[in-house]
């Protein structure tokens, strides 16, 4: 029997994870393989701290190099995370040789094309499942099973953090920063949670999710990203009452040789299955030509659905080597030189129906004046609601307009905002109503 | 570049959609492998219809052989349906040399075993992600991404037809024989439905999940099969009051080297995210023990969703043949001789909730003895219902139960039906409220 020999660099708690699955499973991978799949070699600074697992005398080092230049090892699985030093170990794994499994979206959306490129070069693999939607196989979906479709559009939710304040904000009427401290004390949440609430985590994954989509560079730089720290529950609230539910949402939209690339707050009818997921699930509703809609979804982080997706990878992996084919998969599904270099449309273009909502000193006039404002700007509106009437106390009216050009909208809200009855900055959250 | 040949083996509604996604998505998928894919031959015995597709002259025949025997051809796609001469085709293929993608779970449920083994034998592929829930990619899910998971149950609804028939049963009240007219009018359901409506076409699909899943033979005779027509309006009706859909679900479950395998109507809370899907989408409910719930949802047929899986089992064999790697991925994820011999647990010994519907004659007391024999076989009520109270005439009294072992259940309906009040054969509907 064949036996494929793999590396671990990061040794925290996805890597725990992932031995967990090497010990647990170590004969159903045999059995499936028709190989042994072994755990050689552990790299990490802190050798001491007790993971819960039992490991070979001589397993875990602190010395990385000493992993990256095992001979023996064939695949190295990084799960040190952030940039450095990860991606200097990767490139020196990717020269020596190695195959890469990784988890880390940000080391992908920002230096993705080094990484590619060397691998290429090399000619290893480098697979990247984990980075995105953990456990739910969104990647090989994409380059593999729907790999025939010409794809016109994305939708992601892709951080479980955020999707599990909002639902929390839906289900239970509380704040956001209420929820937030609840999820950091139940550790759904970081102590500095800005990577995941600000929607910079989520654009990671979907920089990583447009080049496989769409074959083409994505500048991360360019996609708009907005998080969810500004919603109040009183706008889940309008949202219920207006029949759509919030999410933080990737979207990826294909026109042309411009691509759409936004993450923000978004309304979607309250009866679309994206809708329905809620508290720590992630999704992804991939829209091909011929497959049409397809879903995914599942647990998008934890220690066990990570692993789970990083040992689909080096089973992959495994099989290639098995089979004797280096590099049998491009990491974005298609050969580097082949990839595009589309465009991501700037966000005043993007044209979509949106929830605005004013907080204002209640006049008489004032609704006229904002509604006058907006159809100058060739916004139209679809309904309005003005909830609770105090003369001279601030008060939010709230307006659904029909879908207008992001830059239409810009320019109104900033004449309104320049109104002497507007108590605070508009809120301005845009609506999904047809997805494809 | 690299010219990589297909041949197409029936040239009905699939095969003309794999036709337009050769010539529609030609480029792209150039580009995607960086290899040429081309279609060089399509054997049909209906050379005249008009399918809406332009062919090159010569590219038709009605010779399978001219195909199977053309050493050109390293692909061959199998859309002939049904066992022969589909089987004979697809051996002749294999013994050619020639890789299989084929769409045919009537075929593969049934001579599987032959056509892998067979395969495997002389080092071809037989690749089949369309024969189960059409577009939606769950076989290479189970395969590779999801491949290091012990699982421990699979959940599915697979059957487009029959979840459009209680569908539309539920939304609109009507009864199963109406909708089923309807459907056939409108292409949703064959002529002679049988196939779908009684499960048979569900129990093949679930035939080849449980293999997939936990690594083993399957006895398709095995797995107990029972489909929509006897269920009523008012049956899905009542399960909408007591917070449940009834769907057409595939169940596949592990215990120890036994496994559940069934196919019946069954009443799951309307919370769930498998009660949300509607119409003719299919979904799989995959559970590991690492990944956790995973859910896969999409179109399971028609021409156009069919066509994207046909094809992205192409594109896998074509990076195979790009990468000169035999044989990769073994049709069933593990190499047939690891496959384990699991038997399928009697139905008698299945333990759950049930739904019981008796037609009686309203006499006092006849609650009171179903009841007691309903005790006596140590089945205990969790609530019950009987809506209209209407004396001597025949009217419906329902039983949610807890849970209890089927062979109890059996012996007490035999039991009750003898009795002189029941005016028809009970109905039993199986309840999953704990899915995994």
């Amino acid at each position: 029997m064949q036996n494929i020999k793999v590396g671990l660099l990061g040794f925290g708690t996805i890597g725990t994870g992932v031995v967990r699955v090497f010990q647990q499973n170590h004969d159903l991978l045999a059995n499936r393989l028709g190989a042994s799949l072994e755990l050689v070699r552990i790299a990490d600074l802190d050798t001491t701290t007790d993971r819960g697992v039992k490991l070979a005398p001589g397993l875990l080092t602190d010395d990385a190099r000493a992993l990256l230049n095992d001979p023996e090892v064939q695949i190295v699985i990084e799960l040190i995370g952030g940039y450095e030093p990860a991606r200097t170990f990767v490139l020196e794994a990717i020269r020596n040789g190695k195959h890469i499994v990784t988890a880390n979206k940000a080391l992908l959306a920002m230096h993705g094309e080094e990484i590619f490129s060397a691998a290429e070069e090399a000619g290893v693999s480098v697979m990247f499942e984990a980075a995105v939607a953990g456990g739910v196989p969104v990647i090989s979906a994409i380059k593999e099973n729907l790999g025939a479709n010409n794809y016109s559009a994305l939708y992601g939710i892709l951080n479980g953090t955020c999707n599990y304040i909002l639902t929390e904000m839906d289900e239970k009427g509380k704040d956001f920063s209420d929820v937030l401290a609840e999820a950091q004390k139940q550790g759904y949440a970081e102590a500095d949670p800005t990577f995941d609430v600000e929607g910079i985590d989520t654009a990671h994954k979907l920089a990583l999710l447009l080049s496989l989509c769409f074959g083409t560079k994505v500048d991360f730089n360019d996609i708009y990203t907005e998080g969810i720290s500004k919603v109040t529950a009183i706008d889940i609230e309008y949202a219920r009452d207006f029949g759509y539910k919030l999410k933080l949402l990737a979207i990826g939209k294909r026109d042309g040789d411009k691509i759409e690339a936004r993450v923000h707050p978004t309304m979607i009818p309250e009866d679309y299955p994206l809708a329905a997921i809620n508290g720590v699930f992630n999704t992804v509703r991939l829209v091909g030509d011929f497959s049409g809609p397809v879903m995914l979804s599942g647990y998008g982080a934890g220690m066990d659905a990570t692993a789970s997706a990083v040992m689909g990878d080096v089973l992959s992996v495994a099989r290639d080597l098995q089979t004797d084919c280096s590099a049998r998969m491009p990491a974005l599904g298609c050969p580097q030189s082949q990839l595009a270099n589309y465009t991501i449309k700037p966000m005043e273009q993007v044209v979509t129906p949106y929830y605005l909502r004013f907080n204002v000193k209640d006049h008489p006039g004032v609704l006229a004046s904002i509604a006058g404002i907006l159809g100058k700007h060739e916004i139209s509106i679809e309904s309005m609601v003005q909830p609770h009437r105090h003369e001279a106390e601030a008060v939010p009216i709230v307006f659904m307009t029909h879908v207008a050009e992001e830059r239409n909208v810009i320019a109104a809200l900033a004449e309104i905002n320049e109104m002497d009855v507007i108590q605070e900055e508009t809120l301005l959250i845009r609506i999904e109503d047809h997805l494809e």
